[in-house]
């Protein structure tokens, strides 16, 4: 098969501060036809994420920073259309992390084969996927989950937060969140989380965190950083944990921002504030889909999506996560 | 015995920013007569220690704070001059929190004697006390320590730094330490420090601790906070440690100082940061005490000491730590 106009997006410039349309750029390839051993990808469905924002720096990190002028990259489901491989036959789905673009050719190399579960196939690049192992593994590895514990998730509602949520109120534990909307507030609350801030109308945030947590905090999943952070230092209580999974508060900063000026209740409280990247901790993927399986089935666990339609609208939708467009996974359909 | 004049400290009001001698008041008692299973101790030995400017605020903290027009109190090393209690004979020599007084009486509640180690009681107030059991809690049980670590210590001549250090060094390590004089790096280089920056004449702290740290760091045992905690972020190796022990920039700040910047990094680089107390893990007192005990009877660790004479001198020695009086453990020598 060839296809003259495949359309894909590049990095067409590092953003400065918040991204812009003009950051990116589209444009149009022929795919050629394929050699043994390979197959057709045509891409379904594509994830954009906050943390892509970090890779349009160039700085060293855990990740290799994008290159300029060149495919952006990012996971994606689609569909084996042609295949020189009998290991993907024609119409399987595949995950893969080449994204950004509408069809692509590959050897087998990087392409993972969607695990039977019933559950739509888009939920491996959220619920079954990065974000919900994300919160998975945050929560209960690095937060050291416990029956009964207080959580604060800030971010509440995004694809991370909105799963920590929920598997949080399925431990037991009194969940707290931020969001920056009435309408995500009330998405929070109908998964159960008791009690919600609008940090946009919120003109204390450090009160009104207080009063959502009147028993204090044990583990807090941190996605924003910021004042978000030094507000809820204040209320941690002893032993707590901080899973710091993310600080979208700082991806678009332009000049450095100082953080919490309360670092020192990490030793009055005897806390400990722990990073983590979820593909250290992959080796727990097929526990996690199991677990987080049964919980889809069980209709325990809800995985809203925002969807954006076709590849042009995908810069949109990556912008989107910045002003707060998405509530749970945001997601771009291109098949 | 009756004791018209035993002398001891009052904190005469709160202290605001860096305490001064007015905060404090020299208070003269007299002590009663013992009753029976009472023991009258003589103090040889008072310790000073940064944590106790935390109680002079009037705040929620993991320790009651000191009460103004109340005598302070601390670690201290006395010896029974009188007894009533047949657990504690007359020239026994005790460990006590009851330290800023010349003598006191005791039912022997918080009273322990001294282990046979040979090595001079006043080093059961440094080396083999309180400090000497943070070096090494911290830095092997917060901050997991493993062979061929390489090791950032913040005033790493202090009582707790400079033991840190030698740790450190008997477990294989490249070693650098902050200090804030040429004498006191001088010092760290005879204990064989690997390489140390002198805080108060660098003019680019973050380039010097980079310099010194050229293999990046490990584990960073931290006393300090502020600017240091921004500038050895930056030169974290993935997976490291921060063990925090202190924040000794912020103890005498009146206004709220900023974090680091740059926390982002605990994400990029999975790092752990913790806070912790000593007394949370007072029951690996005793195997730290053999093995410290070892260390000192070989000559592996060197403890120095800086001793003010006579407790009037004590105000004069606490703050003397926030100006950079001692190397080694401030003591204040009574008896």
């Amino acid at each position: 098969m060839y296809i003259e106009n495949s359309r894909k997006i590049h990095l067409a410039r590092r953003p400065e501060g918040m991204p812009v349309a003009e950051d990116f750029e589209i444009v149009t390839e022929s795919v050629a036809e394929l050699k043994d051993g390979e197959v057709l990808v045509k891409n379904l469905w594509m994830s954009v994420d906050p943390y892509m924002r970090g890779r349009m720096i160039d700085r060293a990190s855990y990740i290799e920073p994008f290159k300029v002028g060149s495919v952006l990259e990012g996971g994606a489901i689609g569909e084996i259309v042609e295949s020189r491989n009998p290991a993907f036959p024609e119409g399987a789905k595949v995950s893969s992390m080449n994204g950004w673009r509408e069809y692509f050719i590959a050897d087998g190399q990087g392409l993972q084969l969607l695990p039977e579960t019933g559950a739509p196939v888009q939920s491996f690049l959220g619920v079954l996927g990065m974000p919900g192992m994300t919160a998975y593994t945050g929560l209960l590895k690095i937060g050291e989950l416990k029956e009964g514990d207080n959580v604060f998730v800030s971010a509440a509602s995004g694809a991370v937060g909105a799963i920590v949520c929920q598997i949080a109120k399925l431990k037991g534990c009194y969940v707290a969140g931020s969001v920056g909307s009435d309408e995500k507030a009330e998405y929070l609350k109908s998964l159960g989380v008791d009690a919600v801030v609008n940090y946009k109308t919120s003109t204390d945030l450090q009160a009104d965190i207080a009063k959502a947590c009147p028993k204090g905090v044990d583990v807090y999943f941190e996605n924003v950083g910021g004042a978000h952070l030094e507000a809820v230092l204040n209320q941690m209580n002893e032993y707590g944990r901080i899973a710091v999974c993310g600080m979208i508060d700082q991806y678009n900063a332009t000049a450095p921002v100082p953080g919490p000026a309360n670092l020192s209740l990490l030793i009055i409280k005897k806390l400990k504030m722990q990073g983590f990247i979820v593909f250290d901790h992959w080796d727990g993927y097929p526990a996690f889909v199991q677990q987080m399986g049964e919980w889809l089935q069980q209709g325990k666990i809800n995985a809203r999506e925002t969807v954006y339609e076709g590849i042009a609208s995908a810069p949109d939708a990556f912008m989107g996560l910045f002003t707060g467009k998405n509530t749970g996974k945001m997601l771009v359909k291109l098949g």
